[in-house]
């Protein structure tokens, strides 16, 4: 399918706005109630939707509850299913880490043992982004034979491990073994490929848990994704756009540095994303625009909070709408229910507006409206060829 | 899937209409107004709708505007995506052209070029089909070193170039550049296998310009779609069913021989057409009866006419429902909204009518009834299988 776009996209000086909420859509908390969404006050989306078709989103497929990377690769028009991404490249390319084809990255975890070596804490107290700065210098004092080993700090009780090297494998499960009560797991390689590469990993482990022994709680760490980086075909040379990125979290902006597109600096809020939109107006056919609140009150369970959150992202939408964007879609990467406290497979609510769409009978933003919308229930890979076709940037297939 | 249908398909008594009504879906001309579709009085297909099943029906895939050759084939059974038919196939199978496996079929133009060679008009004042004879007489005057050449007349200004002989290539791009102030493109070939065809191709247009100098408009020609025809599963072999097309357009007819329908004398008119049905009503299993005036209004940008050849569909609807056919399905091959002037990706709406229905709420033929129709949003390709199902032509699948 993406040869098939490739062939077909042609240039022309429209503007693609996609505002990804992320967790948007929810589920109500008592039946009969309204979702997070159904129950905030969003005349701005509203508005869109009557004028325009909405529909739902399927991020990867029926029951499939997706993680940030499947979840933004499908809105970003590419099948999640086709290309893997480890957490370790993702934390990687968001602190702009410039991960080569070869290397091998992890994410860390900071985390918290007792005396019998067992995990107590998974995050170490969630200690913050100074406290851990010291405990990176200190891992970055470790040697590893024959490889070249980065460690760099991100968010919190967060690092990255990047090892570089020849004939490195990824075939590693995680060592943080998800749950308080038991020891970190050692690094276990699934194939021949990558014993010496686990083994190396072993080792880090064990010299990290010697240097940090006396700095509890962030007294062990924890490595989880460990991956190469996937071969992407790139952004613009598929679909023809040029695309950019505003994101005020580190790894969605490595999400979409993977797939080729140009990070702006989006600022700390939404309100300076919408600034930076402005500003780079002239500078992209394509915008990705990230808010991040509405997952992270979903995974709180709040729901109140999640409301405003949603009200926040909709008080933006005059703003962006008043750009002049030919399509705009706004819509979420996967559903967070404040009710389940994690991401979920139900489809997301979706709303692409542009002058070529068939108006359906939806009237507000919200996942029962959405039902009736005109795009139907379609896998999020399909919106970006969608927003191309409401753009003109598609081509017609075959005579 | 063909494989599946394939294996599952049975015979018996049973007949199969497809009606095509040619761009069928449309677009309000501002938003909260109706369709075409939605304007026009369909009293017979409303009927249809209340009381079997209705959809919309997706030709590719979500944003990709098909051509005639992709819309048709959806509809016929067949994935799109997997046979690609070049333009000079189509025109070539749609003048009733034998054309054998090797061939290489081009659709022609004659077009005007001034005095630089620059084209000034990329259909020669769309002279007629009786002024572009003796050109095309005197275009097959032309000889061609190791090859046989035939060129024959279309429509208009349109005609169709074969070339017959060994080894010849198809990966040739077309030479009408889309747009009058420049020159027609030299035939290019895409590899070497098709350097020698393009040598011939760039041969036979030289030739052509010399002979054309003085008849003006037509003074030139330009070649688009350079094909060899795709190696297709056969429609009876595929799904057990003797097919007949009923086609005013060439086009149209040359698809369905392509599929290896029998093609029918259908006359000149839809009168005619449901005429030829009745006719041959005991020759087949599967009538494809394809409207064109529906797309062509479309392509015109004349919704009022537009309404009156669906109000012409509609009319008709009742002389084949008579005939008693097991399953009569009512479609587009894609929809063409007036708005637009052109093909476009929206989906198409469509009413399946049989015994083993089971009804839905809609009540009328229209795209936003259609959203409520419980075909859902279907894939065209879907369509035949399900015609099949409703005819009691597909055996079980499994034990």
């Amino acid at each position: 399918m993406l040869d098939l776009i490739k062939s077909l996209a042609v240039q022309n000086q429209s503007k693609i706005v996609l505002l990804v909420a992320d967790g948007l859509g929810g589920l109500p908390l008592e039946p009969g109630s309204p979702t997070e969404l159904e129950a905030a006050a969003t005349p701005n989306l509203d508005a869109l939707v009557a004028r325009n078709v909405c529909g739902l989103s399927i991020p990867v497929g029926p029951g499939i509850t997706p993680g940030s990377g499947p979840g933004h690769l499908g809105l970003f028009g590419y099948d999640p299913l086709s290309f893997t991404i480890g957490r370790g490249v993702l934390e990687a390319l968001g602190i702009d880490f410039d991960l080569g084809p070869d290397d091998v990255a992890a994410r860390g975890n900071f985390c918290t043992v007792d005396e019998n070596g067992r995990i107590t804490d998974r995050r170490a107290g969630r200690i913050s982004t100074e406290a851990s700065r010291p405990l990176v210098e200190k891992l970055r004092t470790i040697r590893l034979d024959g490889v070249e080993t980065f460690v760099e700090p991100v968010q919190d009780y967060r690092f990255v491990l990047v090892l570089r090297g020849r004939d490195l494998g990824d075939g590693i499960d995680d060592t943080d073994p998800g749950r308080t009560g038991v020891a970190p797991l050692e690094p276990t390689a699934r194939g021949e490929a990558s014993e010496r590469t686990a083994s190396l990993l072993r080792e880090f482990i064990a010299k990290a848990a010697a240097l940090l022994k006396d700095d509890h709680p962030a007294n062990m760490v924890t490595l989880r994704g460990i991956a190469r980086r996937p071969p992407m075909p790139q952004f613009e040379e598929v679909f023809g756009l040029r695309a950019a990125a505003l994101a005020v979290y580190p790894m969605y902006r490595g999400l979409a540095r993977l797939v080729g597109m140009r990070i702006l600096d989006a600022g700390r809020t939404y309100a300076e994303q919408i600034e930076a939109l402005q500003r780079h107006w002239t500078d992209a056919d394509f915008f990705f625009v990230h808010y991040k609140y509405t997952d992270a009150a979903g995974e709180d369970g709040d729901f109140q909070r999640k409301i405003r959150c949603i009200e926040e992202v909709d008080a933006g939408v005059p703003e962006i709408a008043a750009l002049g964007p030919d399509v705009l879609i706004v819509t979420g990467d996967h559903s967070t229910p404040s009710l389940m406290r994690s991401h979920s497979w139900h489809p997301v609510p979706v709303v692409l507006a542009a002058k070529s769409c068939r108006p359906d009978r939806a009237t507000a933003f919200g996942e029962a409206h959405c039902l009736q919308g005109g795009l139907g229930q379609v896998e999020a890979k399909h919106l970006l060829p969608l927003a191309m076709a409401h753009a003109g940037r598609l081509a017609k297939f075959g005579a």
